[in-house]
């Protein structure tokens, strides 16, 4: 029997004490031991759960008990989850979590700590829910050089794009709709701002290429102002509007990172992905593309991901797993503005054929599209060769300039 | 240093001595030990080959170096293949494969032997080819009941459907342009008669249900009989056809386990899967819906994931990694005539009117399906109730008594 600690009983906690109970037989046909919940630390009162024995308000209880081996971390937050982490590990505890935040910004140090104290810490639920994609990534695709991780990592933006995708509905009722079906929070900014991606793809990034990402360095934009006009566009040029967190290695150990709305064509995978789901397409120099979808959030499916991890530790008390990435001390994301894409642009202009003549002149070829009902003066086109977005972005001024007003910039996803 | 020998030094085999070769540092870092690959049998002469000076034609030089830890078995085939793993696996050394031919037949023996003699057989590639499938499933959806697996299993196949679907090129030139391609062999039956995909779901349903299922007890059929015609009633429908190899675990250890082609609706993510990629589906209870999906064969993939065994297998030389399934005595498998779908249903009559309701009579509502340029005297529709399949076959033989000759009948997946 191997004990087990819970911190935070909240929507993923009680999932997880949910399944350790439930799943107990599969669990121990797989571990060859029982998973023993012997502590479940959260500030308030469960009387009712079946559990309610084992709930405690003071962490002392869980830090000081050496039966302990393994405490999952469900609290979310940076505080107090960042100081209890740490010392668990110190004590030699393998820790567990789902907390994106925590690990996308303390990642490295845990790492290390984990590391000097012969302790494991495993996050496979902080990225992509219940969708397997962190131990793919470090086990079963080790024999790459992984080129590019691109993908779909926030269920909230894609339940509102596929909504205003497949209903013709508008950002702000789909943003509704989310909140009304409890997939938004009631301030959604962390969602609709791309923050919660950017967190996952920092994770995702450190993981494949082996040095911490801060989330404060990746340029980051959400889906606010994407509107009907340009989802009608996208589909005109042959695809779909989803925000994606994608980064790519360059050389000297720097990382082309950046969260942002794209067009993806619909022959990509990631075109196919709807609703809350999630998917996370890895390019490898060996595999090509690989591509994981599922449930990115949600009680059981994460809850799924975190007991996965603890069964994992549980086989792995004496031996640390190889999991781990470097500190990065100095900046090793590159500037967004280098970074070559090509665009869609769309503006308003009082004579459309003068715009188009002037957006060939700054950006070279372009592509005109088309949507049903066009305002006289609205142009809207995609550019064929792929610029520094510093550069599109000074285009995009001179076209201002010129009198075309540019309303909409939406990158082009190579996907 | 951890020595490594290679039987088979074909396809994969040489991808494999390749990968080991090129992602040296890669598999350095990950591993902290270099893996060296001593001998590689094969029967055949590399005298070009970088790694000439390792090549043997007798296997005893393997067997008997004590230094070699693990063995990686790419030869494809029942024989010598199976003689061979067999006693590396009783000289305690571990075996890693792609031969999803023997995985199929004598799994459940190999892994015993594995386990008596504390070696691993782990055998990634096997299914899916590059794509992280079998150790998702043992690993990361650990806390899942899995209710249901399916997927595109064959690359071949799906090629053939794909060009049929989206090029109206008919069965036997899709086959022919796939032998062009180097996708199908000579002798495509293994492929177009489903042979290779219902190994796939064998192994699959092996190891998430813990009993070996043996090939020749799962009904197989493949993709020779479909047509256009199908074809275009599957998109009038909403779907496309595809070759499924799906299994469901049943009351009583048994197991619902098919491979055939089905009707799949385009809403699902296995119907978006084209050309020679492969997917599967992995229903959890508490994770809903995971697929996953990449390139299910070629040299690089598939070595990918033979590598990545290998340095698992390099990770666990002392403790054994919990990858197991017994033996099934008896039989495991349900009768496929029992087992419950709907159906799709085509058939020339003199009096299309009758047949419909000669239809309806037999297999109760029904819904017509229509196509452009249809003959006169044809009739297609899909069963509302899902039926036995034994039931399906006897309404069949009913309606072609009663003047309706049935031209083809296809499942409709649950997808």
């Amino acid at each position: 029997m191997i004990s087990v600690a819970l911190m935070g009983h909240g929507v993923v906690g009680s999932g997880v004490a949910e399944i350790l109970t439930t799943h107990k037989q599969k669990l121990f046909s797989s571990l060859g031991e029982e998973i023993y919940l012997k502590h479940i630390l959260d500030l308030r009162e469960f009387p009712e759960s079946p559990l309610a024995d084992r709930f405690t308000k003071d962490f002392e209880d869980i830090i000081s008990d050496m039966d302990v081996r393994v405490v999952i971390e469900t609290m979310g937050g940076l505080n107090p989850a960042y100081d209890f982490t740490k010392r668990c590990l110190k004590a030699g505890k393998s820790v567990v979590t789902s907390n994106k935040e925590l690990v996308a910004r303390h990642g490295a140090e845990l790492l290390q700590i984990a590391k000097d104290n012969n302790a494991n810490y495993l996050f496979e639920a902080s990225v992509g829910g219940g969708i397997p994609i962190l131990r793919p990534i470090n086990q079963c695709l080790v024999a790459n050089n992984v080129d590019e991780i691109a993908g779909i990592l926030n269920g909230t933006t894609n339940f509102i794009l596929t909504k205003m995708i497949n209903e013709n509905m508008a950002f702000e009722d789909a943003l509704k709709l989310a909140q009304e079906l409890g997939y938004a929070e009631r301030n959604p900014e962390a969602d609709v701002e791309g923050h919660d991606a950017c967190r996952k793809i920092c994770i995702l990034a450190s993981l494949a290429f082996g040095k911490h990402v801060y989330p404060d360095n990746v340029h980051t934009e959400g889906i606010t102002k994407i509107t009907l006009e340009d989802v009608e566009y996208a589909a005109s040029w042959g695809g779909v509007i989803k925000l994606i967190g994608s980064c790519k290695p360059l050389d000297g150990g720097m990382m082309d990172i950046v969260v942002a709305p794209m067009f993806v064509p619909c022959t990509s995978q990631l075109a196919n992905i709807n609703d809350v789901f999630n998917g996370v397409m890895v390019r490898g120099d060996c595999t090509g593309d690989v591509v994981f979808y599922g449930k990115g959030a949600g009680m059981l499916p994460t809850a799924s991901a975190v007991v996965a991890d603890t069964v994992d530790c549980c086989k792995h008390l004496k031996t640390r797993k190889r999991l781990f990435w470097a500190d990065s001390t100095e900046e090793n994301v590159a500037d967004y503005k280098l970074s070559k894409t090509k665009v869609y642009v769309r503006a308003i202009a009082d004579n459309p054929a003068d715009a188009y003549n002037m957006a060939q002149d700054i950006f070279g070829a372009i592509s005109r599209l088309s949507r049903n009902n066009c305002p006289e003066n609205e142009i809207a086109f995609v550019t064929e060769e792929a610029l520094p977005y510093g550069e599109i972005m000074n285009g995009v001024k001179s076209l201002s300039k010129l009198g075309a007003e540019v309303i909409s910039t939406i990158r082009i996803g190579n996907l």
